[in-house]
């Protein structure tokens, strides 16, 4: 099959974390024509980044905001890169501990995650504005056989 | 070359760092067929973790234990998600630190990993149960040329 | 198209954070056919990883240094792996906390990243000498139409 590639741009989020799932899946309907194969997601940003975790408790994506500030701290002493706000260094950091992209299986035109598997954007900045991200799908379609 | 997909599932191991390389090999054999490619390791938890790290000393996997359980401890004040116990809501935190996935290369038939580097399975929970991998798989195979 | 492999080797550097985009991207000339495609670069150690991250202020990079540092420090009680130096057991730690690769979508020839995105080869021990690393890239040429 022909490489599937696809630009979507996020509405502006709140400083936290996401479920973003079902807004992926609704942007690449060209994924149901896919029987097994791999898609990629990645983020063009270095202050906002995705990851997979579960995606039914929203007290778990408030405990990794809460985690997430602690571990990587606005007043840390050791900040030179100061000049865009003291949310922007740590949002640096935070982004390359989670990653700037996800590569998740293909099965019969869905991504096939596992049962309690979900899509967050990660949104590190006070008011990161909207994000893009680049969706990359390749696999087979099953058509041939 | 067609897609390549296993489901494979680990036994049940202790809270730990535990090095699988060999057991993904052998539950693949197809991998012998690739010449130059890519195989993505796929874990379909929240709670548990794939990362690539050094395959000699069992020392090394119990400093990764002792490191993460002091970065995200049981005991941090902020956590709201217990309701799962005092390892759940650590464990999501690992878990999306290390990530859910693999992707490396193979060649001549073999994960083409770096001298010193293996496959570990990062159990985050006290008792986390088998835990389920997806492995997909895609390259040439060098039957055509 | 068939896939491209390449193996890098890149210079000694000092411990610290390190821009390498432009050095990858003339190691990979095969690059410039791929029209949509993914590109995977791999790091074949344990001790040295890969990240994206702005490209333009160096204080970024530095910052990174500190903060790891300081999050996974060489005089933390816990370790017991500390036979090759004291900064091998954090220099493992950081690498898996970062990751050994990156997979980076592909367009019209060239890596397809965001504005301020870079690739830093983040060297985490003092004398790390010279890196390896594999590049694999796949897609679609379009010559086909």
């Amino acid at each position: 099959m022909p490489w599937i590639r696809r630009d979507i741009t996020l509405r502006p989020r709140p400083r936290g974390f996401h479920l973003i799932t079902g807004e992926i899946v609704e942007a690449v309907p060209e994924l149901r024509a896919v029987r097994v194969g791999l898609a990629h997601l990645f983020i063009r940003h270095t202050s906002a980044s995705l990851t997979l975790n579960e995606n039914a408790s929203p007290d778990v994506r408030r405990d990794f905001e809460t985690w997430f500030n602690a571990a990587v701290p606005e007043q840390f002493g050791g900040w030179t890169h100061t000049l865009e706000g003291p949310d922007d260094m740590p949002a640096h950091i935070k982004a390359s501990l989670l990653g700037p992209s996800l590569t998740l299986p293909v099965a019969d035109g869905r991504l096939d995650l596992g049962t309690w598997q979900g899509v967050y954007l990660c949104e590190h900045r006070d008011a990161g504005g909207p994000r893009s991200l680049t969706v990359t799908i390749n696999g087979d379609t099953g058509t041939g056989g």
